[in-house]
């Protein structure tokens, strides 16, 4: 199954309790489809960067074979560009500064071959942009949809009209008491799915994440992870392994997608191993499988059935 | 395999977001025998109550079949009393009052039929008690203990004795990131076991509860509720339906205490369902066991096996 990754693409400088870094590839984009790439082909993946946006960056994306035909050049423009700073708990932000620069104006137009992707993943970026994508592809089999506290604060009514059109959300706690003004997860839940998507993913950080399933719950835990060097980035990628697990099944079913969640569990917890996605670049089939079974360890879960192909 | 249970036996003022309640029945102790007992005879208690306890709640005790030869009359004290206030999330609480009262001067002498007890359970108290238990029982084949901030804070020195002698300490996240002085869970694990216990259980609400047993780890979800009337005790009744399942397989290995963490769970969920122990006192096997397949569904745990003996 083919695979459309929609999001920004950005220079991060970061603080955390670990170090810092400046002008790192950043954006939601980048750690989607880097995650998603070891296990499907073709990634497509749509975006915008500035003349400013480093070659050696541009090559990292053309290196690991995604489909960048749908990744715009704006000469004149800047790249996106964010700078952030963790607090002790790794858990909590502040953001420093936001410029938009070439975002602003962003409004794709997808190219032909990209309308008919069987997966599309709408990453973290203007609920707008997200919608015109939505109105381009021509009858996807899944639609999976991020988003962020500044959109639901700032944009409530277009992602309303987002979240009426996709089949899942993949949304983080805070991001689902704020949405649904519930505090308690399970109610908000329910009022969340009550907004449109019939499968939900609630990402809960080194507690693991919550699917809902229609009614159905299904709960897995994070990797144990004794050393984080910087969560940026672990959604998206969290998205990216989750959305590559479904198109290497092939398969949406309750199961399916409890397998999506432990996957998207393993490339979150690469993530978070280094600055940037550049733990995401050089994973062996053993780095993944290993950390998917010591999930399924530390979850107790059974082994997962071989009906679906080894990582790319 | 006979379970020992100390604790604190209380008169709780509460008051949550779904209501309040006053005088109810409190402490450590009423909610670790009160789930224990369905697994396990005898389950033998230890505490201290005053002149003013209630002859309706020593009823329930006396009714729910567990042995009160170590229940201590001080006729001429009052009864240990608190008062709390719940904050909107459920999880946070302000403690408007604590009148120590007759846990004050507490020195239990236990009766000499308790002194071989199996598994020993050391309910959040002071410290001090907590190691006169320890002096007084015979090669016990499981100690448990559970604490909580205010004893981390004051006896620092007595707690780590205790922790120094016990094989599995049951506590909540902040707890163990108080005692540990990490914030990491894995790492705040890792240092707490170094004081001691080999067997570690982290409790996190809703987030359910991490088991760590030597350098092996085991995440279980909580049961999803969507209404919680007071939490009150929740945690003293995860240590009961723990001790208790336990005591039921009579098995001391890592899968035991992974199910022994389920019905913890379990115990837990019942207990925020009301005010005081109230949800304890009338379970039947078809509720404990229906509420335990619900956790394994959730965490997609494969059926247990039956080798163990039904709910009493």
């Amino acid at each position: 199954m083919s695979i459309l990754a929609v999001g920004t693409v950005g220079l991060d400088s970061v603080e955390t309790p670990s170090g810092s870094a400046t002008g790192v590839l950043g954006g939601s984009v980048p750690f989607i489809v880097l995650a998603a790439r070891y296990f499907c082909e073709p990634v497509r993946l749509v975006a915008v960067v500035g003349g400013d946006f480093p070659p050696q960056y541009l090559d990292v994306l053309r290196r690991s074979g995604v489909d960048l035909e749908g990744l715009e050049h704006n000469p004149e423009g800047r790249t996106f560009a964010w700078e952030g700073r963790y607090h002790e708990n790794m858990n909590d932000r502040d953001t420093l500064a936001t410029h938009l620069n070439v975002l602003a104006t962003f409004s794709p137009v997808l190219p032909a071959h990209y309308r008919r992707s069987s997966i599309v993943c709408l990453g973290n970026l203007d609920p707008r942009v997200q919608l015109e994508i939505l109105n381009q592809v021509e009858r996807p089999d899944l639609t999976i949809c991020d988003t962020m506290n500044f959109w639901i604060r700032e944009t409530p009514e277009t992602l309303r009209s987002v979240l009426g059109r996709v089949d899942c959300l993949i949304i983080n706690e805070s991001e689902a008491r704020q949405l649904s003004g519930e505090h308690n997860l399970i109610r908000a839940a329910t009022a969340v799915m009550r907004m449109g998507p019939q499968i939900l993913v609630l990402k809960k950080g080194e507690h693991g994440a919550l699917l809902f399933y229609g009614d159905r719950v299904f709960s897995a835990p994070a990797v144990p992870l004794a050393e984080i060097v910087d969560p940026t980035g672990a959604g998206d990628a969290f998205a990216g392994g989750f959305s590559g697990q479904l198109s290497r099944e092939a398969r949406l079913d309750f199961d399916a997608f409890k397998r999506a969640v432990v996957y998207g569990t393993v490339f979150a917890s690469f993530c978070v191993e280094s600055f940037g996605p550049d733990r995401l670049l050089h994973l062996s089939e053993a780095d993944i499988e290993g950390r998917a079974q010591q999930v399924r360890e530390v979850a107790a879960l059974p082994e997962f059935e071989r009906h679906y192909r080894p990582v790319l």
